[in-house]
């Protein structure tokens, strides 16, 4: 066990797996290292199956793939890989939330517009007419025209990062070349742009890992904040606490963990009118607790506590206090259903993108969110009953 | 050098190679060997900044990666990153051909409808009336149907795939879950699933795979070759030749490579119109020749001589024979550029997103294909009077 630079809080948890024979992210690291140079580097080459190619820039080896590519090359190829993963997860997520708003708006996913300062702030931005018509109607607007953006094959600008980026940032991305129009057609364009026998100028791929950050940043993060706000209301600033103390002994501890907020908001929701079946279960009350991504979301708009970060995910677990682990997309850790079978915690998957052995599965659809956060609710409070 | 089952063909050319010192795929193959075996195994992660993660399956080291994925799931994402690589490219292409038709309908591309027979065909298939209606106005329907497909954020059916395959399959494929309504959301998702923490289960993963190969064949493969089929007509059984012979001492050889006939198509239309520019440059002709799939395009429609197969492509510059190698995207082999540097070889990347260090880059733009594609021809008849 890697011992050094452990966060106080961290201590007695680590100090209990390690008596369990529990290991964790930090045991892993360590049996894995030293880890592969060339993967550090990024002088390792997979992308066709002439390789996989191997560069030591310091050694005597090849010093390029077996197609000829560079080492400079084959790290730029690699970074645009990388950088369109986190895009393409960016964008999935404000997708994901720009559906269920639409759904929301014609009344076929149970959420409500809880940001109405949010709607007439966008609507101001995208010159979308106000006087005389109802929220909704402003809203689905504003919908229409961030689903323009996925739709066009215009090559015109993209609504969401020339209404909403600085004007000056604009001109200059302008002059590199790096304003985009439809975000699926860069995320396209760059995993073919990567494939083999394409794109082997380090200039030219780095210029498209700053075009897909620009995706990532606009048409992934911003859109899906403003979304957020939109439905969730716009986060203030407040004081909660945090650490793995946040956990309560008596309570159903229930652990949101991910990155969308239209689960976790209705987790929290069903829990609070739940709260009686947790005390006839023996349980002083439901305590749901945040960790990563979903737990500040939670947090900034609820005061909700968050329980851990994203690495320390493993080791709240091993308390044995959290009842269940809901968890929707990204960073969630496939070593958690392994800790969580341990000690009899409900590790529930939600997303269908998101599979993970050995978890439980309980679909949740934004279609079917008070049903489906019910049940997994329910789940938690049956937990508690096995501890 | 290998030369083990090295076709008779090849023998000669890397017996020049050799002694002029030039490396080819081969040797660097050599170099390269033994080739990593976790790359090999697909035991190796560099998804997310926690790794390089590897398994050794044999050995006594870590079983699974920093996060805890199992190198069953690591396999399976990794090839899931591959399949999206490999759809990701042949949507694209399809798109481009899609495009380009529409401008060219809309009179901003100069493509003629060669393919009538086709587009009734298709019309057919689609359902499209064609009874009192020209052409075009067919043409523009289908181009509708297929940029629809794109756009839809509504999870119906893709109409390209459910309408071009067959019944059955496509039942097969409702029931596993595989049918797909916009390829792009494909893409983003099976991107988003493989990053880190989120799909972690190798059934779901290959699933996947197996979703995303039907993105590939249906939007991809089979739309680009519907659409070229309207615009180039559809190819009819020829006799033609192959292999370096088709390369001819006193003409100037246009070497076409790379995968889109809308390139090519047009350079072998100029290099016909321009064959006394050739002459006057004391040529004997202009000889265009195919290298990989546009040189099976060109083949097919019109019995162009495929000089060289991808692995060979290098192989042909060494006869210093080929005045101009124009490529446009795919299996286009960095190393061309330092062998065509060898022997004043015009070497000429085309596409905005195949840049090639050392290579001459000369912008086509279907808009102005007529334009740039005198300009490339032009370029070879240069490059044959400095021989």
């Amino acid at each position: 066990m890697v011992t050094s630079n452990v966060p106080v809080v961290e201590s007695a948890l680590l100090e209990i797996a390690n008596k369990k024979g529990i290991k964790t992210g930090r045991d892993r690291l360590a049996e894995m290292s030293p880890q592969c140079g060339f993967g550090e580097l990024g002088t390792c080459c997979r992308t066709c199956y002439m390789g996989p190619c191997r560069i030591d820039p310091f050694g005597d080896g090849p010093k390029t793939g077996i197609c000829g590519i560079s080492p400079d090359a084959m790290v730029a190829r690699n970074m645009l890989r990388e950088t369109v993963g986190g895009a393409a997860s960016h964008v999935g997520h404000a997708r994901h939330v720009l559906l269920t708003l639409r759904d929301a708006l014609d009344g076929k996913a149970p959420y409500e517009i809880k940001g109405e300062t949010k709607v007439l702030s966008l609507a101001k931005i995208f010159d979308v007419p106000t006087e005389g018509r109802t929220i909704v109607e402003v809203c689905r607007e504003l919908v229409d025209i961030a689903l323009e953006d996925f739709g066009r094959q215009d090559e015109l600008p993209n609504n969401w990062v020339s209404k909403r980026a600085p004007l000056a940032e604009q001109q200059l991305w302008k002059d590199l070349g790096l304003m985009y129009s439809n975000p699926h057609n860069e995320i396209e364009t760059a995993m073919h742009a990567s494939s083999m026998g394409n794109d082997a100028d380090p200039l030219s791929l780095m210029l498209r890992v700053l075009k897909l950050s620009l995706v990532d940043g606009w048409t992934g993060l911003t859109l899906a904040v403003d979304l957020q706000d939109i439905l969730f209301g716009t986060p203030e600033v407040s004081v909660t606490e945090a650490a793995v103390g946040v956990l309560e002994a008596s309570s159903v501890n229930i652990a949101t963990h991910g990155h969308n907020p239209i689960l976790s908001e209705k987790i929290l929701y069903w829990a609070e009118k739940m709260n009686d079946e947790a005390v006839a279960a023996g349980a002083d009350r439901i305590n749901v607790v945040g960790v990563c991504c979903t737990g500040n979301e939670l947090s900034m708009r609820h005061g909700v506590k968050l329980a851990a970060h994203n690495s320390q995910s493993e080791l709240i677990l091993v308390t044995g206090a959290v009842d269940a682990m809901v968890v929707d997309i990204q960073c969630i850790w496939p070593q958690l259903a392994q800790v969580a079978k341990c000690f009899d915690t409900a590790f529930i998957t939600t997303d269908p993108m998101v599979r993970i052995p050995d978890a439980r599965h309980i679909p949740f659809e934004p279609q079917h969110a008070d049903d489906n956060a019910q049940e997994i609710v329910r789940a938690a409070i049956e937990a508690f009953g096995q501890r």
